[in-house]
């Protein structure tokens, strides 16, 4: 809002629909029949989009084999199905709960990529406990947590797949590629009840909106991640892989052959990435729904579209209202969104507005349901299973 | 962190705890013996100071009668209780799940200080239908909304009790006072299921830490709310409440003696308000607790206390890290905190801390559950039930 959005062709798509009575109609793809029935703010999900960006994201890995892509977005059982249902089996997350729902919908494989310290040592056993037929695995970047897993393994009889996590320049977690993070990988092989499951590098910090920049600084920030690598296998250990980037490298990473992608975004895709990564053309697959809920000035309005609904560790704009991309956000609390808007006057309260979310992540955590629409009709609720930070263990 | 914090005494107040062995050992307020037990990032409440702070606010309001505390920073049954056992028998909230909850808590007042529209206006019915022993007001600023509301009590053989809301300045929702708000106050009172309830002015713009300044903003902003009520009165219409400010203006508005004040933060209370409101003294009653998941570099600490645990539409600090108020926050991503710290040797992966967020209500709002500390012992869960967007109805 009040910032030039690159518009997306998808977005502007309109489908020409026959109504009763003969008269044709422009409807909008997000256009919900009976939106009537959907108390506001709402997040809505559209199905066949995530299908749809699914096989967008298998065909850009260039198959399911090297994909495994980050639950931390969608955090639905039923997304999970949907990936399944493509040949996905392999997940990444970032929380104990989102692992557990994961293992839970029978997926094969899980990643933590997160080092499980306090509680969540005995949660991650627990989980391998409860669920046999899931291989999990975790990140490690420390020489006492590799040390109390190994303890704790041996312990429950369990073997726990490690992934050893580098710091490839975004300095938030993991270790340098280096000396020290050969001797903690070694660490991790000669440590009982371990397995050295191969190398983790996430480089969020690198999502230019020039392909040929975001290019050429994945090279750069992989170059000593690969350098290990070689260094680990010349010595005889065992990497079987390398987990590397989220959505923004993505289309990098996959060129290679031996590297697997973990785009998170991707699959519900949002305002964001539409906006900084062009060269990306993946589906908005989940809007809000928000209705106006005061006119306090000719050019204000105040929809119900606070930060406790959308995603707020952004700067405006939070969202993009469909129909009304100018408007400016002049103010956002906890309940109330205030645009201001010389077209004001046209949006009596309770007029319904769609919106894509800038960050879809935080935004699907704020929501206990969404609302899945079908054929233009709002049919069922999902529950948001993966927002609890404790599902059973 | 990073900024000066105007440091609390309380905050700062120790216990000296005669320990095993007879050696005397300084325990802060907040600290938690069985932490070990508690899988982060979590939401810890202590029930005695949130008893000591609903005294201070009844004890400042002069008693409960004029006291209608906001449920959007609590979000939790027991809260209300507490509240009730204290003699409160009127509450504020945002959404109709909210709502819900404070009726089902058997309370005899609720207001839902929010124009119900669309789907909200049967489920405003719905919740009245149901807890016919809790009366439900809620407000309207638009002459659709009065006729719609109307309609719908009548078809349901009830009776809504309105607040016509006001704008006194921050222009989020509401009319301003004058001819338009007198019509619109004559309107509720000739409509059909409607009961005028009185008059709502939200100063929510006016937070001023200099309390000479707050205090002349609150009366220029109240002015003409008051005199509105006048020509209503005069007007031999029904003015039966008058319902203002929140948190900061409190103290003021407390001293009108025809003033309904409607306080949130002051239950739990937070950096932001002990930083920006000194004349208040209230205590931090909820903290979250908080592990080191790694140590990137020597002067670097990655904290699991993301932006999905902690509020992020304010800038940094989110968080004071209570032992470590120095700490720079230099990344926050979903589920990760980066501060800065020349003392991060200090705390090895694993480390716990205890952290006060700057804003608590919307950081309620990203837990499904607290854990409840009394006598320094982490003993039973609540359910954060007003998080959800809807509760049964």
């Amino acid at each position: 809002m009040g910032r030039p959005a690159h518009r997306h062709r998808d977005v502007e798509r309109r489908e020409l629909r026959q109504v009763a009575g003969g008269q044709e109609k422009v409807k909008e793809w997000y256009g919900v029949s009976n939106a009537d029935e959907i108390p506001s703010p709402a997040l809505l999900v559209y199905p066949d989009r995530v299908e749809d960006n699914i096989r967008r994201m298998i065909r850009l890995a260039g198959g399911v084999a090297r994909l495994r892509p980050h639950m931390k977005t969608t955090k639905l059982p039923e997304v999970i199905r949907m990936q399944m249902d493509q040949g996905i089996t392999k997940f990444k997350c970032a929380t104990i709960a989102e692992t557990e729902m994961v293992a839970a919908c029978r997926a094969p494989d899980v990643l933590l990529a997160y080092q499980p310290v306090g509680p969540n040592v005995a949660r991650l056993i627990q989980l391998a406990r409860t669920f046999p037929q899931t291989r999990f695995s975790a990140l490690v970047d420390d020489e006492g947590t590799i040390c109390t897993l190994s303890s704790a393994a041996v312990r429950a009889g369990l073997t726990l797949d490690l992934f050893l996590d580098l710091d490839c320049g975004m300095h938030r977690t993991g270790v340098t590629p280096g000396p020290r993070a050969l001797e903690l990988y070694r660490r991790i092989v000669g440590s009982p009840g371990l397995n050295a499951a191969g190398l983790h590098a996430y480089d969020g910090h690198i999502h230019d909106t020039d392909l040929a920049v975001r290019t050429r600084a994945c090279e750069d920030a992989l170059a000593p991640v690969l350098a290990l690598r070689n260094e680990l296998v010349d010595a005889g250990l065992p990497v079987p892989a390398l987990v590397a980037g989220g959505t923004p490298t993505f289309p990098l990473h996959a060129r290679r052959a031996d590297v697997e992608c973990s785009p998170g975004t991707a699959v519900f895709w949002d305002l964001g990435y539409r906006t900084t990564l062009p060269d990306l053309d993946f589906l908005p697959a989940v809007l809000l729904l928000t209705r106006v809920i005061s006119r306090p000035a000719t050019n204000l309005l105040c929809l119900d579209l606070g930060h406790k609904a959308v995603a707020s560790e952004v700067p405006h704009p939070r969202v993009e209202l469909l129909g009304l991309p100018q408007a400016k956000a002049v103010g956002h609390s906890e309940e109330h969104l205030s645009v201001e808007t010389d077209r004001a006057r046209e949006f009596p309260v309770g007029s319904c507005f769609y919106a894509i979310p800038w960050h879809i992540c935080p935004t699907v955590a704020l929501h206990n349901e969404v609302v899945v629409v079908r054929n233009g009709r709002a049919e069922e609720r999902w529950q948001v299973v993966g927002r609890a930070r404790t599902i059973s263990i």
